[in-house]
């Protein structure tokens, strides 16, 4: 919790009432929406444009944007309105990978499995080169290179064991962990950062030092690659950046995240005293004509006098990493979130506020895309400069930890939310979702919301294998997508986007959060 | 159980005393054997060289040739006599993958995680192609397209989906599951066989039949690519072979078994008739220099005036499929095996009767190296013509069910030999071995000696992650083994072969199996 609350848990109590008699739903509407969403799904359609069909969509590239184009034309072709690509401003550079072979050749032939890091170059043509084990701990340490690394492939040292199988990727939230999160009470203000100076802070800075030093070491040796051991076993890995994406940034080596199993292959054999040869053929292509990011947005206009001004939001990021089609990270979401929209088309509603969607960009290097967004409709967190569209937002709800169904939500201390999110649960309770937990959940876009004073809040998900296998990996494939969880968080999303342009009153709001600053 | 029991249980029973009173084993030295396998052991750096440095060493390969002789000079280096390759018959081809690169070019670039199956061809240089889908339930249906397949990269349908992963890859035997095979019975003769014919047999020769005309259609062709869906998930590919090994083989078409991620990725575009493009460039080599199959030989002598001609033997197969290094198939058998044997030696133990470790070949095409090992030294099962040495094996030991710790041990039916091994297995308690079954396991090597009457053991193993995850899959790397699994492996074997070398009977034999026949 980042601030103070403005109802204590009694106060709710007291206003249960009047929230719950507040309701405007119309039971056959939302019977409807229910009977659309449940049985006349089109949410695995849309997620296979989305991924299969797309391919990777790492911020900036290629396949990002042939997702949004879609996404704009479908919601086009759903009868949407406004629906474009808006930009936010600068991003950086795209990048995609066009060719990714690298092979063991000596003591004998193994092809590796492993990513290239994103924003790094390619290997300029097939290179084929001795692999050298570079020991650094200090910048000094690198001294004994020099003149040395020209041409070869660098791997480190490490200590990292690959873990044991014994525990099952995929999980569903227990009653148990959800009666906890139902009953969790605020955590008091300033709780998320712990007080005073890091201790961690100088060794995580001289760490930091290194790492560039070595990589800027590197890059003056000309290697031919550099190897980094990536998370995951069983042919998993996860991705990261390897580089800025920025249009100014410092030049790096081509570098491979690499299998543990194959990495830690090539490193045994190394320390062993053998000769280990690899070859490689790193094709990436860096896209400098358009650094803006773009967001995708659509509307159904509100039709009532009074409230068709204010808005109610719905959104998740369309960007992923570049290993995989991103399916669980984050196609889920949007296609939920698009599929939504084509609910609540389909079954002819006509919404008393407007309903907007906005898929977002740029969100795995820092919620950009929302915070961008944000910036430019409501307002600026580190001043709390508010523009006057701030105070039309009812509620944004964002969809992003998964393919799991929703099991509840997350109040992020809006306290005074709870009955009425009770109240629109109380039809899903047969599919699993009724816990509404006062707790926070961060590392997505709801929080560029809650930021600026606009509710903001983040399904709770059944984890199943997102945190194990699909977040940011090379395995974040459709096949991972589950459709019955799916069709069910649309539906429920659907219905909480129905309920929030109905209710006569906006949802209502915390205390305003203090200007972050500028630091 | 194959054959009828020659003692019954109760018999067993009345003679248990004896067996009891008839151990040699002197406690010094078993305790000098536990603290070397436990404290001083070399089965690690053994299984290091087994995979990293050898490499995959399919039936045939140069991988399985460099295991070979490292094993037979590390004998040699630890004092074992007459260590040598010593050829079993004819095998056929060896083979090995010497470039396996393959990619999705449109509609976006995506390296695939693939292998080529066993004695397939290559590419012939790097190919590129549109995917095409050949949809054939019968031979004419494979008219549609004739001259239409030059070139193309072909798939094949499938209802497969991916499973969900909601089970842990990695598990060990319980105490119920450890108490059940103690207490199991013995199986009737001949229940392992339904009587009468197979109702699935004519269903099966159609399916064979209509695989062979595709198979052949495809080469006619000249197709440059066949896909076909792997088992496994998350990167991790499970192998077959793709043609015969033998030099007479029949040609096929380059085939590559594909992730299931990646195949039904590249299934789902081509189906909703999106333009599939790939790339690709496969090399493989065939060696037809020497076609004779190798096992792997070497003894520490009797020393027993009486017994020093009799044997007690022990083994595992030291050939794996392809894709990776063969970890726990079976490298972590052959470690262990050989480490027994440098234990025994470290100790200084001068045994009554010759111990003989084999390390068997082409196990993974049908237990060759071991059933023509039998055959040369021991009597055909097919007539039940027996050779004299036939009568001096006490036992043979064998390893072969992957990583994990030794549980027990199957007795294939022979339950004269429970209470001797019972006693064995006494100081073993503490270490989690003590199980003695009447069941059989099959599928390996003990199954070529059980079939000439020879008492073949194989240990019952925890399963770790065997069946989930390594057994024939690129997964199946030296990241997967355990050490104190396979220490403790090493010890119980060390100690069980002491045993055995020492005791003043050989272990009791059944009945003599009936001859197989030629069919």
């Amino acid at each position: 919790m980042k601030r103070k609350l403005l109802f204590s848990g009694l106060f709710i109590a007291v206003i249960a009432g009047p929230a719950f008699a507040q309701s405007e739903a119309d039971p056959a509407m939302l019977q409807k929406i229910r009977t659309e969403g449940m049985d006349h799904s089109k949410v695995m359609e849309t997620a296979f444009y989305l991924t299969d069909v797309a391919g990777p969509r790492l911020a900036g590239s290629p396949g990002l944007k042939r997702a949004q184009d879609w996404a704009v034309n479908q919601l086009k072709t759903w009868g949407m309105q406004n629906a474009n690509r808006e930009a936010w401003g600068k991003f950086g550079k795209g990048w995609e990978v066009q060719k990714n072979y690298a092979a063991i050749t000596v003591p004998y032939y193994h092809a590796i499995i492993a990513i290239p890091k994103a924003w790094t170059p390619g290997t300029n043509g097939a290179v084929k080169g001795d692999v050298v084990l570079v020991k650094a701990d200090t910048i000094t340490d690198l001294d004994q290179y020099k003149g040395k690394l020209k041409g070869k492939i660098v791997i480190f040292d490490t200590k990292t064991k690959l873990p044991e199988g014994t525990k099952a990727d995929l999980n569903r939230l227990s009653d148990e962990e959800l009666d906890r999160m139902e009953k969790a009470t605020a955590q008091p203000a300033g709780s998320r950062r712990p007080a005073g100076p890091n201790p961690r802070f100088a060794a995580f800075a001289r760490l930091r030092a290194l790492r560039a030093a070595i990589s800027e070491f590197l890059v003056n040796e000309d290697v031919a690659l550099v190897l980094s051991m990536a998370r995951g076993t069983d042919g998993t890995v996860f991705t990261t950046n390897g580089a800025s994406y920025a249009d100014t940034a410092k030049a790096v080596s081509p570098e491979l995240e690499t299998s543990g199993e194959d990495y830690l292959r090539i490193l045994r054999l190394v320390k062993a005293g053998g000769k280990v040869e690899m070859e490689a053929d790193i094709k990436t292509k860096f896209y400098t004509d358009d650094l803006q990011g773009y967001d995708v947005v659509g509307e159904i206009p509100g039709t009532d006098k009074k409230l068709k001004d204010q808005l109610v939001m719905l959104g998740g990021h369309l960007d992923s990493w570049h290993a995989a089609t991103g399916a669980t990270d984050n196609a889920a979401g949007s296609a939920v979130m698009l599929e939504a929209m084509r609910i609540l088309k389909a079954v002819g509603f006509k919404p008393k506020r407007t309903i907007r969607i906005v898929l977002w960009s740029s969100e795995e290097q820092g919620l950009f895309g929302s915070r961008f967004y944000v910036l430019n409709h409501f307002g600026d967190p580190k001043t709390m400069q508010l523009k006057p569209e701030q105070a039309k937002v009812s509620a944004y709800y964002n969809l992003d930890n998964g393919t799991g169904k929703i099991r509840g939500i997350y109040l992020q201390g809006d306290s005074a939310a709870r009955p009425i999110f009770k109240q629109w649960f109380e039809p899903f309770k047969d599919l699993g979702a009724s816990t509404v937990t006062i707790n926070n959940t961060g590392g997505t876009d709801h929080l560029s919301f809650d930021a600026v004073g606009i509710p903001g809040f983040q399904f709770i998900q059944d984890p199943m294998d997102y945190g194990s296998r699909t977040h940011h990996s090379n395995q974040d494939t459709y096949d991972r997508l589950s459709e019955d969880d799916l069709k069910q968080a649309a539906t429920i999303v659907a219905t909480f986007v129905y309920n929030t342009a109905q209710r006569a009153e906006m949802i209502p709001r915390q205390e305003l959060p203090k200007a972050q600053g500028t630091n």
